[in-house]
């Protein structure tokens, strides 16, 4: 082969602007560096360096190993320099260049990527963020108040009677339950609708701004069609998971099709080996989500208190042309805890607080109005 | 709230019907049935049981342990019925009901999901599998030779070139390597263009069949426009990587715009704690993969040969209504191996070598026809 002739000509001055991705990897000193420079080569060209004869693909495509630090016994921090051309400045892509192959090597956990302001630019991350829910609901100057309808199951006209009693109590927003979906007990337009004319005939008895954010699911094409039935039906946000609905397609909703806030669901998404701030915290936030839900520390989930503060930090973090979006910490919550949940959260966020209220049996809804009440102090 | 008006009266005699989860719980003996128990909450109705007042919903719609069987030290198997009714035989809908919160709970693995013919009829599976394939490449009583274009950074007219020399080599399916997307240096449309027509006159030349799998990715619009353009130009099949655009993505795509076989990519995949046979093998078939390439045992990745063995098997068990998928080992293969493989796999499979031939350097041609001969023995 003529080496001209391979040689990619166009590569524009850009791929030589790297994104970085930090790994914690396990290994022996003795092999890290040739580890670190495997995973480069993985992550990128995945082929010997050493057969490409293109000088400026060595050069401009091959993942370079920054740095390598101890990280504990036996294991390493592994930083490493990617092309941001590699991307094509696309969602899914980017993960893959990040993490696509190396997911698949179990000594290796992804914990951090740092993004050029132009990759980042090329998302546009939250387009309401925590100050366009915060308008939305009305609510400055404090925390929110969340909860769920629940359980799946129940028909529309359920549903819409306990969305009314959650917003006569002013709780700020009233998602689906995340395995609320196109069911035929309550399939999505009836549902949508039902729920959404409760709720704004509650607002209209208290005066309040309570938003519905019903979930929005299955496939491309269902889920357009589900956005343009919530935007009819005057739903305030939608519920999203991306990691069962695809993190591309997460990113082509808020660009092309909604014109309110994601509120997104980390369903699915807790078995990767990435680091929760890293996927919950930073990446859902630069593809569009407005604000995230994750499990709180000491609920039903193990998250750390350590872990909880990196997704709220990465949230609400100061990136450059990118809103701010808004930690909702959940997952077996009680009104007990609230109090101590805003003392480590911080105004800017969303309390959710779900099976709790609806254990409370008749006392559910003033246990809501304890819930709205104690946040709103 | 009266009982009967949160009824949900219409929940139909399907709802009765049940598809199982089988997880692997680490668990002390005496917290295990509660565990599973809380498994089967947070699986369906996601709230506490006793505050449910519709007896339908509890019996149709919260999980259902089915079994807990001890699996080696500190852990269980536990086997959990859900309401087949919750999916709203959906796909990313499905993977909700299995995995979508637990998967936030680092003491449990998805190890098996049985479905009911209802369900996977639902989804349909491979729409060519290894007939289809084996048809396409007029390939028969043999196993099946795959390579892949590389590295990313090459202009279309080199990535052609490379094509044509692998065509010439007789090899049955030609993929790009899956890092290739819609880059600057080489646009899709441009290199699928560019490869085809090298394919094609390669086969002229040779009287081969060599079929061209391009990586289609992206957000959803992007991939049916990518796939449109596949289409156009004659490729014989497309590459694809469920995990990084979205499993509901996937199954779409086969179902509504796609007419040639899906060669499945595990980019993505990996970190999930979750069987690889039950993902790759069996998932990815029932939403419609015709061939799944997985890391073969003994290469750059960790999986052992009973996870390998697993997978394959799963790809090609049969299954009422469903077609049976192509196993595709690869991942770090070299030539030397090709008879091992074809011992190990049989000769439904087809064995994927990249890089190694590559690294032949001058010698690649010679490589690419000894791994063809080597194969059809």
């Amino acid at each position: 082969m003529d080496k001209a002739e391979t040689s990619a000509r166009k590569l524009s001055a850009d791929a030589a602007r790297r994104f970085t991705a930090t790994y914690r990897v396990a290994s022996a000193a003795a092999d890290i560096e040739k580890r670190a420079r495997a995973i480069a080569t993985e992550q990128s060209v995945e082929m010997p360096v050493e057969a490409i004869r293109d000088a400026q693909i060595v050069e401009d495509i091959v993942g370079r190993v920054e740095s390598i630090d101890a990280d504990g016994p036996g294991h390493f921090r592994v930083r490493i320099g990617l092309a941001v051309e590699t991307t094509g400045l696309e969602a899914g892509q980017l993960l893959n260049m990040a993490f696509g192959n190396t997911s698949l090597q179990p000594d290796v956990e992804l914990l951090k990527v740092d993004l050029p302001d132009r990759l980042v630019g090329a998302f546009g991350g939250p387009r309401f963020g925590i100050e366009g829910i915060r308008t939305l609901v009305g609510a400055f100057g404090r925390a929110l108040t969340c909860t769920a309808l629940k359980p799946q199951g129940l028909a529309p006209e359920a549903l819409a009677k306990l969305a009314a009693t959650f917003a006569r109590a002013g709780i700020d927003v009233i998602k689906d339950d995340h395995g609320i979906a196109d069911q035929s007990y309550a399939p999505f337009a009836a549902r949508v609708g039902a729920v959404q004319r409760a709720v704004t005939a509650a607002n209209r008895e208290t005066g309040g701004r309570t938003a519905y954010a019903p979930t929005i699911s299955g496939s491309p094409s269902t889920i357009v069609r589900q956005a343009r039935i919530a935007h009819e039906e005057g739903a305030g946000m939608v519920l999203f998971a991306p990691m069962l609905a695809g993190i591309p397609v997460l990113h082509e909703l808020v660009r092309d099709h909604l014109k309110v806030p994601v509120l997104a669901h980390p369903a699915f998404a807790g078995a990767l080996r990435i680091a929760p701030s890293l996927l919950l915290g930073k990446m859902f936030r630069i593809f569009g989500a407005d604000a995230v839900i994750f499990p709180n520390h000491g609920g039903r989930f193990s998250y750390s208190p350590a872990t909880c503060r990196g997704i709220a930090n990465c949230l609400r973090a100061d990136i450059r042309g990118t809103r701010a979006a808004l930690p909702v910490p959940a997952g077996g919550m009680s009104v007990e805890r609230v109090a101590e949940m805003l003392e480590f959260y911080g105004e800017d966020a969303m309390l959710l607080i779900g099976g709790a209220l609806l254990a409370a049996g008749d006392r559910m809804p003033a246990a809501c109005r304890e819930f709205v009440a104690k946040v709103r102090q």
